[in-house]
């Protein structure tokens, strides 16, 4: 509880009458609910608001902003760096009920959805219509749009089509101090003065709340094929991708995963995965032709760097069940490791994958930490995943060291420490090892612009 | 002259401390060079700099920083909105003398430039290791990567690439105080903090100098077709671009000349164009069984929307020639019209790209101005381009009115008024009526954040 009782009653007083009341959530329990996300982290809201339109969101804001109460907006709670988690209490704003898709263009190339429309619902839709929007997080089953313009999600396809920054034509905010704006269009081109729309995506909620975004969208491809190979070292997976690209070809996706994934994924699953140091799933889409062509090469490529068991995915239920291991592999170690999981996320030049492999083993090992690795090769973009209980400090202390130990590292190979979960908590102490410290005072500026009494998602991204 | 001739004298002798005095320029004629850009404004600047390092930039920044004194980056000049021009006087900072290519990185898919790096001169070193850049403006012959990556540069190939800001990994800046700052990453993935790297895309200067960028790469397609069709009207042209995404097919480009144009070029360079109110050239880039299948498909919808003329080009000549084609459309619509020209920048939703070729006609021969039309129309982005003596103040005025009332209209179709020329001068006035009082107000606070004694390109984007 952070706010005074007194003040706390009557802001819920104040809520009450701008949303209905059974859209403001008091209870302990249900505010439990709203006090985690995928992260490490843990904070009570005072409140939990659940509005239903731009108006109300306005109210709300404006609430806040005179009272200088924190507001934590929150999509699903899948965050993995503690970017839902109200660190400072005040009130949550959970934007689930703004889930409406509003246009689905296949003249103009746009969708135009509320923000807390879930991603997969939005896929489904889409699909309908021979589309696709090209971001696809891990969580598309319960991330919602918003959620992931705010942290500008990748996922794997972001190889051949980039992250959420590249298919956000334009947004409508409500920032902290209550006022509306629009920024970017709803046209495909648009640079009309500072790119507003990608300052929000990725700023985590810290900047305002999202209310409406405007995204390009594409064409289903005709074809996918999806192919698998598997690696008795995963450096060696690593260095294949940079064959890959050498020969002039970028798939739609180049995941690899570890075996300790894939231990967990045979396990629970029944999939018969070779059980090798590393499993590398390939997808190529595109015309029929394009594919079949495509994949004759790639998998020469791999024949020749050693990789064994390269097959094809020739039946439907093939191509689901490469697709389900890489889904699964979180839920599977999750289950395989008996305890909860931290999912941490680097980047590093697709040169280095060898060497990032090799020094997050090492230093896992230094740790005495399990550890099984998830990588969107394709983009240098590697997952290390660690199991630890929450309950107990010293678990989450010993975790925190090896992440800390292995973000030094990764920085040093010349990578970034963070590719698409953000900084939120997690991170923010090393931000500032990435990009000095006049880059980080010029990004407090700008949240002082947008936000002059700290009151949008305070305490994250070393704000 | 803007600057009080005995201070000058000091700055003058100061800069000459910084660089090399041959790269101080004083004289009448090379202030002179230096006054114009491709758009309807002209100043003079006090004095010209041309720094070849990061050092001499900060230093160049900091006296001017110190004293006040404006500065004006520079690239190439071909700026179309009044982007280059030195509006206050003070000192422009000729870029083109940081020049090198730092590195071409295949494995990783990126390149490190400096930002006087001659677009072209990128394309062919890149082409040497297989790979190229997408953004591709038509004045790639002779602008710089860093006044590309400043005005957010699009071309033909943003239909299927997008446009400069998505192809842009990172970027070292030297802010208006001089401190020095990196945004972004060497890698293909990275979200740590406020997106700086793409607040500077586009920001046309005002926010700082850019001296480095990282950019994401791409191996070369191993196919290009191209195709053009022949149109008895321009709307119908227009909405065969509806058409053939309809199809599911979104090509690599689709332009579209008007029939002033095609006469003018005819005229000029002799290529038998057919005459007719529109010519629409499309490629598609991709496998050659791609784009041999796509192309088959996207000539049936050709014909079925009523296409006259509809021709693969089946040679290299042939190729060449329809490049040739569009690229010449500005100078030879110059030599038609025997005077110079203002090109203007508009994007509709695809959709309305047919009311947007009529609007543009109507309003175009109610000012009694002669106008020939570009169109990236696969992007909805249509050029209207009309002849202007800049030596008269009132055919600048009419010029200016079609444009704003032509901006008013774009406008009320859901349309941008900018979307890839920027907005400069020339477009100052409208932007709010874009965005309302508040986005620009964001803008102008985010400026000051930057440039709290507002000597970077003052007196643009209305900031």
């Amino acid at each position: 509880m952070f706010m005074k009782q007194r003040k706390l009653v009557q802001i819920i007083e104040k809520l009450k009458n701008i949303v209905r009341s059974e859209h403001v959530l008091t209870s302990y329990e249900e505010r439990y609910c709203y006090s985690r996300d995928a992260s490490l982290y843990w904070a009570m809201p005072d409140v939990v608001v659940r509005p239903h339109t731009t108006e109300e969101i306005v109210e709300i804001v404006k609430l806040a902003n005179k009272e200088k109460i924190p507001i934590t907006p929150r999509g699903a709670g899948t965050n993995l760096t503690g970017g839902a988690i109200p660190v400072k209490g005040g009130i949550v704003v959970d934007m689930t009920g703004m889930n409406r898709i509003l246009e689905i263009n296949r003249t103009n190339l746009i969708a135009v959805v509320e923000p807390g429309v879930v991603h997969e619902d939005l896929e489904k839709e889409l699909a309908k219509h021979g589309l696709f929007w090209p971001p696809d997080p891990a969580s598309t089953y319960s991330c919602t749009i918003g959620g992931a313009i705010a942290e500008c999600a990748g996922g794997m396809r972001a190889l051949k089509y980039g992250t959420t920054r590249d298919w956000v034509l334009g947004l409508e905010v409500v920032l902290p101090t209550g006022d509306v704006i629009k920024t970017g269009a709803m046209t495909l081109k648009n640079v009309t003065g500072f790119d507003l729309t990608r300052l929000f995506v990725g700023s985590e909620g810290t900047l305002g709340i999202i209310t409406k975004a405007v995204l390009k969208v594409r064409p289903l491809p005709e074809a996918l094929l999806r192919m698998s190979a598997a690696f008795y070292e995963i450096e060696i997976a690593g260095l294949a991708v940079s064959k890959i690209f050498e020969t002039g070809i970028v798939p739609t996706i180049i995941e690899i995963i570890s075996i300790e994934c894939i231990r967990a994924i045979n396990e629970w699953l029944k999939l018969g995965l070779p059980e090798v140091d590393a499993l590398m799933v390939i997808d190529l889409d595109g015309t029929r032709e394009e594919v079949e062509k495509l994949a004759g090469k790639v998998e020469k490529i791999l024949k020749d760097v050693g990789a064994i068991e390269i097959k094809r995915a020739t039946t439907a239920k093939e191509m689901e069940d490469l697709y389900l291991a890489r889904r699964a592999a979180y839920p599977s170690t999750f289950r395989a490791f008996r305890k909860s999981l931290t999912v941490d996320d680097f980047c590093v030049p697709v040169n280095k994958l060898p060497e990032a492999f090799r020094l997050a083993r090492e230093i896992s090992k230094k740790w005495r930490l399990p550890m099984a690795i998830i990588a969107h090769a394709g983009d240098g973009n590697i997952h290390p995943i660690w199991p630890v209980d929450v309950r107990y400090p010293e678990e989450i202390d010993r975790v925190l060291k090896c992440h800390t130990e292995l973000s030094h590292g990764i920085l040093k190979l010349g990578g970034s420490i963070s590719a698409e979960h953000g900084i939120g908590i997690l991170k923010a102490s090393l931000i500032e090892e990435e990009y000095g410290k006049k880059a980080i005072e010029v990004m407090r500026a700008i949240k002082r612009v947008f936000d002059p009494n700290d009151i949008m998602n305070p305490g994250k991204i070393a704000l």
